[in-house]
């Protein structure tokens, strides 16, 4: 007898889990139930088609070869039987069946399942205030919407745009909107940061770069109203008071998993408002599995659920899951990292792991480093790249790396990915064996510089302060000595300007007699990286005086204000 | 008492181990001897300054902050005593002294040391041919010889050239003299392929591209005389009597460790000619160290001797090495994945772990197969990557994963990197967490995609044959069914042309009558990737052919002559 595996859900993890038990399974039957017109939708290729990265909306719909991924397509190439515009309205677990309704011809029926695998992905977040229905308001979630976008930026129709939210899909909808030259953004993000998932600083660092660009961002606020003139948008309202002109307004206060059909059925629901699943992706119904946006799934780190909404985890979910239910249980999803990267103008943010945040309120015993550098050696076209990780501090394990700048993040970010996955110490990580070449790295990796930071840091070599405290120092009337060992062309070029001395390093032996008389005076060295800076603390302290800091990451992660010339 | 530490050699490793040594003991005596008028040398940016990727020469012999790193430097900054040519010439183990020369004035001497690490590099290996003295005829390995070879392309004194060797730095100075405008370069390598650390279909792969720029590529031939005219050179003599005229010689047939004075002193040599050390980085004597191109290390893979000439590694060494010299043997070094990457016109190529070929070498029962993708979603600006991944046959665990292409190979060798080092089975990596956005990554990460299919491969999902046995067996006449799944569309773009017969992925349910009546007939399946390719495969198992391949890698990763419109 041939198997009945039913799907619901035709984005990205329902089409994979498709795919995957038709390739274990020739002769079974499987039929995928999709409650919009499209099908495999690269949705997170949609804020690139309203920025104009490329023109051809059918690319979102379409293989790489051209193919439309229509029904027609699914059942002659896959022989999967894709059934559009039709929503499955009631799972009955004790018959094994799937009711469903036709949106278009309101024709209604139900089909029988061995196996059924829920992807029914989830729905973007609202805001429980006035004006959501105005003309100009939209989220960025489906294909309809990103016409709406699209077409509003083609025409140039928009001058002013307000993004609720400054998460991964806030910044891409900001920068395209930006690319498709809407003449201002403003980013309103009811934290005091964008992108959650980094550390203050390293988010800082980014919203000081999207501010060079036609970009406002107001953090530590939320809108309280969508102003409305004759049905269209023309404002938003504040919390506290202010009000921004605008003609568009995009939503993007995140996701939240789709599980009425599971919930009403009876599967159980994690805490997080996923649906739980094992670690084979099966549901509390041993013949019922669900993947993608829609579940919960756990942390490898922590060993907690977390909702983790990611193109590419849909799509090894639905694998394990397809596989699962042609085979039996024989394939584990291990969980996430949680890895999110983003491009946002020149600039690339991205993280792996615990933030240095989310790891003590986990109540981690864990240990950062701030190191700044350079994606390549100096004299290739090298950039910049800032990033912090955290480590279990008597293991000496890798909990998280973060990392953000102009440079080669994505390959940082995978490498420091895999080291998560490998379960790498500090110590393991400073001696790896990484491709270099003048290209694509300098002699030192950027990431094992990190762990190297972090090991002198960890051995108490280098007693290295972040910007943060050096920050809230100086706000809290401490008088640390500053000291910024480059050489005056550099520092004329840019620097702090919080009352620093100046003593360039190849002199500074010979100018100890500047430093303070008091030896206890905390001193605080940085330049540029700060690897400077970190051979000025250690030649001080050998000089004599005991509270020497070095400001990790030097001047290019200083995340506030700056002095230019 | 302070500790004096004595340095022999002052290119990458030597100064890395005194910095490391100098941070952990600002006391110490520090006393590092050079060969060359220069210091920390940036020689793997050599060819970059060649080509004119950067024009500023002071920049290899300067820090990222326009320092340059002379004596005074070193003194002023790292409080490091650096004696420039200056050779050394006899290490004592017993009275812990090093004999020195300096080879200017002539002037010796003689200094104490408590321990000694020796970073004496290595030197090109010499061909044992006439005429390697002529005008024309040249290493790059020095500084010198790289004034010499850009001095000669800034004139634009060579129209022909030739290079003697393919492997890493052969291919890179062959870019270097195509990107400054020599006229024709021509490679002669004595292998059967250049870059040897590939497996010979994806070396083909890269050498197809070279071929595509002014590059001739000659392999299983070497040089067998230089020839001249007035001491300079005219033309080189190869192996089958045939004589290339060339104005200018690059000879990089490798290099071979520096060990005169480690042998002389009695330090014990490996096997493969280089110093033998431990994890500690200590020699034979415990107060001898030795790091860098000098030296053996161990592959993490095999736990074999190797040789690992390179400068990341050079600078890993040396800083444990600096740390062990201050502290006692507190660090150790793992030893090496043999990683390498090398930039060649618009492709990268390199390589981590075990190539196929070397893994049977040396024993391992091991399974590879070969994917090709995209490093990105196909609607971004996507590049091409064609890779191959091995595997241990009974563990699953990855032996080693090579790749080349346009697209960006670096992120891609260092996620392979790291999935050796944290030892990692097929299993595991197919479900990696890496950082996906549409701008680095399409939603199945290239890696975590050539896992998938040697996990098919290794579950007989999949039975894959490389292109190099497809192209065997039609040269041996054998006539497999050859099928090529594409649309017509992209067949006529370009084809194997080989006898295959086309049928479009989507049709091939309705045409099965084309495929052969005897169901016990060989039936290769291939399209641009190989994707439809292995669809198709499954179809026709299922409707009774028994004996179904797919083309690993499809037409993309077909290195042989293809037909073109």
């Amino acid at each position: 007898m041939s198997k009945n595996i039913v799907i619901i859900g035709g984005s990205a993890a329902g089409p994979k889990a498709a795919a995957r038990a038709r390739r274990l399974d020739q002769k079974a039957i499987i039929t995928l139930i999709q409650k919009e017109e499209h099908l495999s939708m690269a949705s997170c290729g949609y804020p690139y088609y309203i920025g104009g990265t490329f023109d051809a909306r059918s690319a979102l719909l379409s293989t790489l070869d051209g193919a439309l991924r229509d029904p027609d397509y699914f059942i002659n190439v896959k022989n999967i039987n894709a059934i559009i515009n039709t929503e499955a309205t009631v799972i009955n677990k004790e018959n094994r069946t799937v009711s469903y309704k036709n949106l278009i011809t309101n024709e209604t029926g139900s089909i029988n399942y061995d196996e059924l695998i829920i992807a029914t992905g989830a729905t973007p977040k609202k805001p429980p205030i006035d004006g959501l229905d105005l003309e100009g308001v939209t989220h960025l979630h489906s294909m309809a919407d990103t016409d709406y976008l699209r077409k509003l930026c083609e025409r140039m129709m928009v001058e002013k745009a307000v993004v609720i939210g400054g998460g991964l899909i806030g910044m891409e909808v900001c920068e395209a909107l930006i690319e498709s030259e809407v003449e201002e953004v403003t980013i309103v993000e009811f934290l005091p940061q964008i992108l959650p998932f980094l550390d203050w600083d390293l988010a800082k660092l980014v919203e000081n770069h999207c501010v060079t660009k036609a970009v406002k961002i107001i953090t530590s606020r939320s809108a309280s109203r969508f102003i409305g003139n004759n049905g269209e948008l023309t404002g938003i309202e504040l919390d506290d008071g202010t009000i921004i002109d605008c003609e568009l307004a995009v939503v993007a206060v995140g996701v939240q998993p789709n599980i009425k059909l599971a919930e009403t059925a009876g599967l159980e629901i994690g805490k997080f408002g996923g649906i739980k699943v094992n670690q084979y992706m099966q549901t509390s119904d041993e013949h019922i599995y669900a993947v993608g946006d829609c579940i919960e799934t756990k942390s490898v780190i922590t060993g907690q659920q977390v909702l983790a909404p990611m193109g590419d985890l849909a799509n090894l979910e639905g694998r394990v899951a397809g596989e699962n239910a042609i085979l039996g249980n024989k394939k584990t999803f291990p969980g996430v990292l949680q890895t999110g990267i983003c491009k946002i103008f020149e600039y690339t943010a991205g993280s792996t792991g615990l933030s240095e945040t989310t790891a003590k309120k986990l109540g981690f015993d864990c240990i950062s480093s701030v190191t700044s550098g350079a994606d390549k050696p100096h004299f290739m076209s090298a950039a910049r790249l800032i990033s912090r990780i955290t480590a279990d501090r008597k293991t000496g394990r890798i909990l998280g790396f973060q990392c953000v700048g102009m440079g080669d993040v994505s390959r940082q970010l995978a490498t420091a990915a895999m080291a998560l996955a490998g379960q790498l110490t500090i110590d393991t990580a400073a001696n790896l064996d990484l491709p270099y070449a003048p290209p694509f790295s300098p002699a030192i990796d950027h990431f094992i510089a990190a762990t190297h930071v972090l090991q002198n840091k960890m051995n108490g070599l280098l007693t290295g302060i972040s910007a943060i405290e050096v920050k809230k120092k100086i706000d809290s009337d401490e008088t640390p000595f500053l000291l910024d060992v480059r050489e005056n062309g550099e520092y004329n070029q840019n620097h702090i300007g919080i009352g620093e001395t100046t003593i360039p390093i190849g002199e500074l032996k010979k100018r100890l007699n500047e430093l303070p008389e008091d030896k206890d005076k905390e001193i605080i060295c940085f330049c540029h990286f700060s690897l400077r800076g970190y051979e000025a603390s250690l030649t001080i302290r050998n000089n004599g005086w005991k509270n020497v800091n070095v400001m990790e990451g030097g001047i290019s992660a200083w995340p506030y204000a700056m002095k230019k010339q």
